[in-house]
């Protein structure tokens, strides 16, 4: 975590600790809102780095590409922060919506799979600058056990179960080969993890409220680019 | 590509060659419904896999999670290829779908990047199953250039215009520091690349309609969910 970081997720306890609603309980947010917060969130944090303190819906509706009423709707959710002719204050909306995401709950996950894809998830900031620590990374390779990556130990995967139950893991990062998922995840959850991110493409059956998973299917967002190409490729060809 | 694959995407043009819609001219399909083509192709891929060959509405709701009515509504938009008490022709869905997500377009990518992701994306099958072929690397990095990885050759940065002008390149897989996306970008418009597939997590500055960008931001995903995870949290501390 860099400087910026620290300050920046400084402020937001700060903030919260000196507001009204620091307390007060969370209001019914649909999945689409949902779904539209973490991109707050990245551009709240953007503005904060440029000393952007105070910003109206309309500003942040051009800088986000969506209608100034959406925005109006969507900080609604959270109280509509907004003030008649001053805007919105960036640090304490950023702050809001970093509570609702969860970036100060230091959640503690682990990347199962010590392949490319996990040690390049390791190295990206992503997981500190949203307030997640990656404590261990498990693999089955005799050359990557005991080693490091960015700073995290490699572990055995015989370990996996018992350093779950010991370290109150709460996020599993599945970068394994996807015939090994189902099973390790079956562990993980016996061991008490109870988000998995997983990168495997196979789909995890999963009968537990209680336990969530988020899918990247990468495919999907590759296919959306070729869907577009393809458009205007055939545009192209009937001109 | 392995032997699945191949049959598979065989099957395709098979299929369209001799089906009365080959030709037909596109019709129009709402961006909420190409965003759920992806995962069609995904479920239909591995019926065929399972040798399933048709499929009631109702059973591929159950298996997608989804609506029978919003699966009929989707697949109207190409024909409606389902017939009463019969249900779907579970190849020709997938070789109608796959057609208009551009798998049969054979577009070129490149990978700008050796870096672990860059690594990672480019040992994915994902690429093949899509019909996208990856035909270079490119880096700065002295040790990578000339080396290979899964067979594609990694190139100096220097020579990414020319190749990309000399190759016809469709698609630019952007993994490299966010610093130098935006000036890589606009060598890469110059030489003709008409997609970009940016992980850098760099809001690329493009003015061009016939450039598609389409961004991946991992930690938009991750925040989705730690927000899950923290509303478990709140619901059982209430409790």
């Amino acid at each position: 975590m860099n400087n910026d970081e620290l300050e920046i997720i400084g402020d937001i306890h700060q903030n919260l600790g000196t507001g009204d609603n620091a307390s007060s309980p969370r209001a019914y947010v649909s999945p689409a809102v949902i779904k539209r917060l973490p991109r707050y969130f990245r551009y709240l944090r953007e503005l904060i780095r440029n000393g952007k303190m105070r910003i109206s819906s309309g500003e942040l509706s051009k800088i986000m590409n969506v209608t100034a009423s959406q925005i109006r709707q969507d900080l609604n959710c959270f109280g509509g922060f907004g003030q008649q002719g001053y805007g919105y204050n960036v640090k304490y909306l950023y702050a809001k919506i970093s509570e609702i995401l969860g970036v100060n709950c230091n959640f503690r996950a682990i990347i199962v799979g010590a392949g490319n894809l996990g040690r390049a998830l390791v190295r990206n900031p992503m997981f500190t600058k949203r307030g997640v620590s990656t404590v261990a990374m498990f693999d089955i390779d005799e050359n990557l056990i005991g080693g490091t990556v960015a700073g995290v130990t490699v572990h055995s995967m015989d370990e996996l179960e018992n350093f779950c139950k010991e370290n109150s893991i709460d996020i599993a990062v599945l970068t394994l080969p996807k015939e090994c998922a189902q099973d390790t995840t079956e562990k993980l959850v016996r061991a008490g993890v109870c988000g998995i991110w997983n990168f495997t493409g196979k789909e995890l059956e999963m009968n537990r409220e209680d336990i969530k998973v988020v899918n990247v299917h990468l495919g999907d967002s590759l296919m959306t680019l070729c869907y577009e190409l393809n458009l205007r490729r055939e545009k192209k060809e009937d001109n």
